[in-house]
């Protein structure tokens, strides 16, 4: 195809995931609408709240991708040091963004003003613009294409909203579901087979159990619509011819 | 303290987690598990199905960590390809192990016995144990401190279970929550402080929304049940200075 292919780095940052507290809900999210961009999520890296470990994610992810999106430690508390970390990975200052303090100035101006922890959410490196955030005061913040965001998932929903379309990207990545009740075990070789003799495709295998009984998945991707439908025709061909049932679209897990 | 803190790194393996199209539960997880054995959970990488994407993440999670543990790609399909970006990693051969060899021939006994996809299931890097898995056939693979695991969540959960009080770890992380309908942007001053005041603590600030209203759940953490006491009580006490309203172990977000 030669087509240019986008990719993008995630790094979740907070203690709050590491220790098993919160249940991480930014990488899918994120996941999915990098997909609808045409952007491929390559790698995401979790770190605590430690200057060091999201420096040395940022500037890995950051290197090896045409974008970076951050969650969490943007807010008011002590714990919040995003800011800093990206602002030492790319060698500019920390300043107070003044748009963004007409922001928080606006949003608590009926809840008691400024204080030193709000004041915190209007820092930004130096050259950033800002992500709107239509949920709650704090913006996000743009430098480049790094684009830190809040760890609350709505309020990086809200972000991720205000983002869309604005990207560059390829192709979206489509993709296609066959599933039944078909032990993955059984038909490994048609699967292999089938993503050799099309090579724009990835077959991906995901078991369930359901009911007590097994299953699996098979979803078909590509960025070419006709190269995928082929693909589908042929599994679909294989597992008719192998004597298994299955559903377009595949079967829900439960 | 001068205590020696084990460390864990853990490796996500599969497209499925980077399209969006799983919702990763092995995070969470393995992250829980980990507390109650004393170690902590220091990164977590999630890489796609790709060789030198697993072999470089397992690589630098391994020379940072005490322990590295891996989720998915250890199935039959030919998606499933960590056994041997492993043994890359350690230089070691792929070999079959003749007791998960055993396992599988039992438990596919009555489904058809093995094929070429099953047997796949009992490849492991050369120098490897078995980790049981009680769900269904295909045990982990254990080698020195490395733990491959299954990615389908209930088999993991089970491979962690047949793990427990097996890895040596120092003293488990406890943890003290405070919470209240409390803006966090209002007490950040008073978080730092206490946090400066106790140097064995730390404090995590993390805000929910909830029937419309703002608040934040404090969660102090600390290996030494004493200062954790201690900073809990010294934090409270400021809340009620401050005129907060809070209660002890928080406040669960909806």
């Amino acid at each position: 195809m030669g087509e240019r292919i986008y990719t993008a780095g995630l790094v979740v940052i907070g203690d709050e995931i590491l220790s098993g507290r919160t249940h991480d809900k930014n990488i899918a999210q994120v996941a999915s609408w990098l997909q609808v961009q045409g952007i491929r999520l390559a790698e995401v890296r979790v770190v605590p709240d430690v200057a060091g470990r999201i420096v040395a994610a940022v500037e890995a992810l950051r290197a090896e991708n045409d974008y970076l999106f951050t969650t969490g430690g943007i807010g008011p508390t002590h714990d919040d040091i995003t800011v800093d970390a990206v602002a030492e990975a790319l060698g500019v200052r920390v300043i107070v963004h003044p748009e963004a303090r007409a922001i928080l100035e606006r949003h608590y101006a009926d809840k008691g003003g400024l204080n030193e922890g709000r004041l915190r959410m209007a820092r930004a490196p130096e050259g950033a613009e800002l992500i709107a955030n239509r949920m709650s005061g704090a913006p996000g913040i743009r430098i480049g294409n790094l684009f830190l965001m809040a760890g609350v998932p709505h309020i990086a929903a809200g972000m991720l909203d205000a983002l869309t379309g604005t990207l560059e990207g390829g192709a979206p990545l489509i993709s296609e579901t066959l599933g039944g009740f078909i032990p993955e075990s059984e038909v490994a070789g048609l699967l292999r087979e089938t993503e050799r003799a099309h090579p724009d495709c990835q077959i991906g295998s995901y078991p369930f159990f359901r009911d007590g009984r097994v299953g699996s998945n098979f979803v078909i991707r590509s960025t070419d619509a006709a190269a995928l439908a082929a693909c589908a025709e042929a599994l679909g061909e294989g597992l008719d011819a192998a004597g298994f049932a299955w559903d377009e679209g595949g079967v829900a897990p439960r």
